[in-house]
């Protein structure tokens, strides 16, 4: 995007005015910063509900695909701070149908709105938008690329729940090859001091260019493909799915799914403090008995997300 | 759900923090409470349009099946009460559709929003939710099961319409066998002095479950298939619509549909201060050259359904 | 509709509690105010971003075919101006689709309420609504029909890109037997001095109905099937698009798409001020590298419209 400056807003704050597409924007620094204003946030809605920080800024939410937690928790964001949104949700039906481009789409809805968080199927779309528009972009999800405000989120959790990352020991389980999720959260961790662990049945095994980078930036990782050896010294568990449509035969799969279940068994075996967490949505990986274990952080861990996507919106509308 | 106390908010006002799930909540003192705060709430729209007593709110407006009506509803009285909305009707398309439960949903739309209303095509879902919510659950219909917000606007239609319910005497005409709104009514109102006619094809009778419920209330009842008997002593005509799909044979339908159509002749032998209600959508079953008769009260009924979401709304949240 | 008259509204103004259904509706004096309302909204949105002054009013813009842009312009000038808005695009899916009818459907959300946008695929829908409703109905586009406040916006974007109209060399190109923007942007043009040129393959030519109203409205019309000989003398380059469909054959598609598309070289003849415009979406009737040339105001277009119905919206609601 190019530089845009209207009256009254400060040119000076970090992220004014910038476009959020890629977790690899975020230094140390950054993040700090970014979770700093995400605590002030958690206040304000903690104690008084909303704040008028944006009051007459408008959101253009543009979901070329359905997500109602992203898009929720987006629209909650911009509301709490007491500006508007424009829900699209419908793209598949209407202008974009008739063939319009991404770039036409955005370089439109850009003149309505102040700000364009974006929800697109294709790797890059965001980058495509950003290069287009004259308005900030947040990518809300493109893909199997990037979805950076969940990982600021994820790794938001860790230290509002925990209060630090350096020195954790970090379990990831489930399906790590598909899931942009842990390719993202890894990324971002680190630039931390802690240990990874990675538990995965061996065709869902975590890319080797992940593997790379984290060895580039001396994690110490730990693989495995079961629980058992690293449940006891884990503080943060972050469960994603394994699905059934990933295996080429059906008894692949029924032999490994029990592996990568937490249960309240599990959690016996785990630390009294430490945390789970999943991006949701969960199916049958977590038992709901293990809900109402005070170690779930899943259901906070949205809360979360709601804080950071306000401190995001404020940052780069330079309101905070 | 569980208490919920935020700072500032009127821990001993009736409703406060409470789920909306089933008509049978109310006894008569609620309902009083119900509708002396929905008057005011007709009194702000009227003079002033809105007022800010939710601002700083936010409802998740969930629907899990598409209507129009109850959807609008809700929405314009959250906005004028000053709060905002998020809107979730696509959740055929999203992550429900992916498998999500009906629990993790709201326990992940609670995390956003203040309060949730529930449109839900299974009978329950309502309860289902209120059990594992923490936030106040509005029941927006499940299913065949309740839909008490109706109710309530129907209730509160009548006396606005006709300033008291005791004395009235009510005709229920239709289909009395699969509608939910009268089953809802006449348990409402057979917490008041009143008559009540039950006029139905046979097969579309009201169930004996209700007709019981009635008895040990001491309601007095009528049963007729037709509206010749009762029409001119009639003080409510509540009308719904007798759909062709109930029939077995289409020549059952056409010997009695035109026995449940009320036109301007029909009301040629009604009182003159009396009101015609439905819960609309309308199709055949009043013409619409009843319309423009002032007894005609189901587009004022309309109206009085938002002031009474507005009270609903206000008191759970701790404001009326 | 019937006049509805609340407290503190301005009762004198020009289109207070009007609908807008048609062009034919404004004369010149009213142009004049209505773009002078959207040069005072185009100045707020520029300096402060938004205006309070339909605080407390909930816009009902109801949508029965899908149109991300118009919808979002009408939700972003009701937001600009503090108000709310009830978003309504599901309709093919909800009563509607139970079989109510159009004038019940208004006549339930002019209930919730105060002023209705309606996009509807047939013909003179909005004129039906119109009749029913007692709240300002605004034509957001009825079929084949009219689309009152498109006309208005382009006419807005050649005042405010132009300075003036009278005296302007306006070219269409395109499509403009099946458009409607054109049909009703050259009504409006009629209104001024100014020369009209008309470029299209015999086809897809202007139709009669119009070319006899410019004639008597005494507007000079030139017909041609190429832009070469009257790129060089135009102010107003507007486009529409040539669809392959309107052809019986496709080699006579193919033998004249090229004449109607604009690029770089087209503008190479052009005058050094003028403007190239466009309803959008664009597909590849002009070409991306248009896009940088600053003759290229279809996308400022985009946020003229947006003033316009800013303007209409606080008309209409008597706060202009």
């Amino acid at each position: 995007m190019t530089t845009h400056l209207p009256l009254g807003d400060r040119r000076d704050a970090p992220f004014y005015g910038k476009d959020i597409i890629s977790v690899r924007q975020f230094g140390l620094d950054d993040l700090e910063y970014v979770f700093g204003v995400a605590r002030e946030m958690r206040e304000i809605v903690t104690r008084i509900g909303t704040i008028d920080l944006l009051k007459g800024k408008i959101l253009a939410n543009i979901f070329y695909e359905p997500s109602t937690r992203t898009s929720s928790s987006f629209t909650a964001a911009m509301e709490r701070l007491g500006g508007s949104v424009i829900p699209i949700n419908e793209v598949r039906y209407s202008s974009v149908s008739k063939g319009e481009s991404l770039p036409d789409t955005v370089r439109t809805l850009e003149r309505y709105a102040d700000v364009i968080v974006l929800r697109h199927p294709d790797v890059g779309a965001s980058a495509v938008a950003a290069k287009y528009a004259s308005k900030p972009i947040i990518n809300a999800g493109d893909g199997v690329g990037e979805h950076p405000t969940q990982a600021l989120l994820d790794l938001f959790t860790i230290i509002a729940e925990l209060d630090q990352v350096n020195g954790l020991t970090v379990t990831m389980v489930g399906d790590l090859k598909y899931g942009r999720t842990v390719h993202s959260l890894s990324r971002l961790l680190s630039l931390f001091d802690i240990r990874l662990n990675l538990v995965s049945p061996p065709i869902l095994a975590m890319p080797e260019e992940i593997l790379t980078e984290l060895a580039t930036a001396g994690t110490p990782v730990t693989v495995a493909d079961t629980l058992d050896g690293v449940i006891a010294t884990t503080d943060v568990l972050y469960v994603t799915r394994v699905q059934k449509e990933r295996f080429d035969q059906e008894s692949a799969y029924e032999s490994v799914k029990d592996a990568f279940v937490i249960s309240p068994a599990t959690l016996q075996k785990a630390k009294r403090r430490m945390i789970v967490m999943h991006p949701l949505p969960r199916v049958t990986e977590i038992t709901m008995e293990v809900d109402d274990d005070p170690r779930a952080a899943y259901f906070r861990q949205m809360e979360y997300g709601m804080y950071v996507r306000m401190a995001l919106l404020a940052m780069v509308l330079g309101k905070a």
